[in-house]
């Protein structure tokens, strides 16, 4: 990515920054079919999205698409990983090795973004040292050092909300630049890291709201999580 | 909730619904904290959002702030609940009892919205009848039964994805109303059943988006998710 296309995607609206994953999920299906060639209208059709939407999502990244030819899938794809850091190599830690820390561990959501995990934090004595998902669990005591001898971009929070704060407080200034949080606490991003937060509880209610409005709506939108 | 409220419920944006949650997860700490009164610039403030903002969203729903006074949380919160559906005692199974089946099964974000878990199921006879979070793990061969049996709004999916189209043609039919899918196969809400696919990688990649790109920008917005 040049330096013009990468000033580019700092203009990006969070709108369309939201979509962009799930452009890479599509993108990545078509090239699993072996499909190497899109129009906007085909790949609209498949994404529920008009044609001219997709023109101008992607415009947003320089223009991809050819008059007449469509998008090269893979160059689509390409470009969409680059522009997502999938080819950064950016290594993470897990913290907190309760059920949700496990189903993390164990699924291959960091392999198939190109992230590495690369180590997995527990305070619990029973849990430390054990193997999960064949990683060994670390004592959350030796987490400061370890990022002090270690490069690690993302720390990934599924402990407990109580712990959240005083976690993420140690996380600082120790190198870490994200924080995918799965706790209930809020915390912001400021200048040293940015934040996503992840309410699972946040869609199960958009869906109640859906259930309970149905009768006054035809086709409720599913894809905005 | 009278039916002219009803009725405003169904021309609420998807920008507002997708924030009604998290104005319930605010204003649920502000009653737990016995705060039962509020003005939208100290809510604004709490939330990272415009006192105006804020006025706008709540009119949505019939402008419940008075000039002078602010909002009643107590008022307001059961106000949200009621729009969220939270009262409605909405019943769900969990399809899947893999990691994320277990962490969902042990977590308290069914309990915390009102929402019954009713059953547990999988196909893995080395898991049936067991009980995880003190709940009986039924056979998914049962699944079309019990629906049709029991009243049933909502499943949960955290079984693999490549059982995740099928299982939701079960579904249909039988009572479902809402499906919560995390497997990584997008299913379409049609006039039968909302869905809300939850992808978590998604939010991770938006994540990377923001490490990648922080040196262009002050503090990316962590919350919509």
């Amino acid at each position: 990515m040049n330096q013009e296309q990468n000033e580019k995607s700092f203009a990006v609206s969070r709108q369309v920054k939201s979509r962009l994953p799930r452009y890479y999920r599509y993108l990545k299906e078509l090239l699993d079919k072996g499909i190497f060639r899109i129009s906007s209208g085909a790949l609209a059709k498949m994404m529920g999205l008009t044609a001219s939407q997709i023109r101008q999502d992607l415009n947003c990244f320089g223009g991809f698409g050819q008059q007449g030819y469509g998008y090269n899938v893979k160059f689509l794809f390409s470009q969409i990983s680059e522009i997502l850091g999938v080819n950064d190599n950016f290594r993470a830690v897990l913290i907190g090795m309760g059920n949700l820390g496990r189903a993390m561990a164990a699924s291959n959501v960091f392999l198939s973004r190109g992230i590495d995990l690369v180590a997995l934090f527990d305070k619990n004595p029973q849990i430390v040292g054990k193997s999960i998902a064949g990683k060994t669990v670390y004592d959350a005591k030796k987490l400061s050092s370890f990022l002090q001898e270690n490069h690690v971009d993302i720390a990934v929070l599924t402990l407990t909300s109580s712990e959240a704060i005083a976690v993420s407080e140690e996380l600082k200034g120790l190198g870490i630049k994200g924080i995918w949080n799965f706790t209930n606490v809020e915390i912001p991003s400021d200048e040293t890291v940015s934040v996503m937060n992840v309410y699972l509880g946040d869609s199960l209610m958009q869906l109640c709201f859906d259930v309970r409005n149905r009768e006054g709506k035809q086709h409720p939108d599913s894809t905005e999580v």
